[in-house]
């Protein structure tokens, strides 16, 4: 099996929002939730489901509901501004390359819907006194994602080494009542991503990201870290 | 400079807990972080920072929170029992290795503690009516790991490509407010792992995992992935 390296699937693997609706192979598919499932999870408890919709009539479904969520994030967006790190012209280009996914989500040959069951809390009865069953259920809501983020890092990686495009987005949980209805998701399971994939129709490439001295620190908060 | 296989990388990187005290060259530490950071983010906005903690004093203090919140943690496995997934032999091995590290996390050369800042909310009056500020801010903290932990997966696989032993904790968000004040780190800004690193006295190699039929849907809830 070809693998490309680890490093230049890392450094390439761009957002991918415009894809080929050409269909793709069930066996790649299968082969990048194999990759996710190497992630680690709390507990390696691995609570996640993968949810692979490529049925025409449920992919249209979610497209409707995804340009919904998006007319929200789209409101949101404009009332929070251009941020600060970037310049007016990335701005522009995140804001038309995001809108176009919103209107042709549909059009991917793959939705894929990562999901995680949540952890059960253990009995409050069951703990000691000296321990706070709120304290404690906000850690794992805190920590929650990471038992599914990992795994999807992994789809995005293993999907550039199979020469898919794919992006993580998350705009459907401001809508997640409609998409749960439309998959048949229990309550108790949360989506975490949607991300369509196919085909490339955007090159891979180089990705333009701060320099590790302005997001790295040297034993605490403020100390440079020299690279 | 090597690069191994990216599926190589992900499908033998294992939680490596024990830990070589030798240390870790400068460049190898900026090369993982310079992979975390090609990872996406919300919006792109890359609001983490990496702090990275070398000095033994702090390391020591370090180590003596986490052991604090690794008794919280211990109380609460042990309120919770032996979780379903787990045959007692696995229940036993998760214990003892992760209870190894709660009495030796002082001792790795490098502990990483990945951060993120807040994504700013619009103000309230900004947002059309139509939209509920409550629903938005709850969507943020939904989505807030996905603007970390895909990074932090990058993070474990560069370690492994270069021969680094690591490991995904959160028990330290426990105590976070004493790890706030031990690296100086603002309000504003919340971890999301604490992570050593160092030359691994446990070999790399082959992760139990469930299988993908397992944990795979085809276009619905329920309905068998046929891998």
């Amino acid at each position: 099996m070809s693998d490309i390296g680890l490093f230049e699937a890392m450094y390439s693997a761009r957002a991918i929002r415009k894809l080929s609706a050409d269909p793709v192979p069930q066996e790649l598919i299968t082969r990048v939730l194999e990759a996710a499932t190497q992630a680690s999870s709390a507990g390696n408890a691995q609570n996640w489901v993968f949810i692979v919709v490529r049925d025409p009539e449920r992919r249209a479904k979610l497209g409707a509901i995804y340009r919904k969520a998006s007319d929200i994030a789209s409101a949101v967006y404009a009332a929070r501004g251009r941020p600060e790190h970037m310049s007016e012209a990335q701005y522009r280009l995140l804001m038309s390359t995001g809108g176009w996914l919103w209107d042709h989500l549909a059009e991917a040959p793959v939705i894929l819907i990562p999901c995680l069951r949540q952890r059960a809390m253990p009995a409050r009865e069951a703990l000691p006194p000296e321990i706070s069953y709120d304290a404690e259920f906000a850690y794992l809501d805190r920590i929650r994602g990471a038992s599914i983020y990992p795994a999807i890092q992994n789809i995005i990686l293993a999907c550039r080494a199979l020469g898919l495009g794919t992006v993580l987005t998350t705009n459907h949980i401001r809508c997640e009542d409609e998409v749960r209805a439309a998959l048949g998701i229990p309550a108790e399971i949360a989506s975490f991503a949607l991300m369509p994939i196919g085909w490339p129709l955007q090159n891979f490439g180089p990705l333009t990201r701060k320099p590790v001295r302005e997001v790295a620190y040297a034993d605490k908060w403020g100390e440079a870290w020299a690279d």
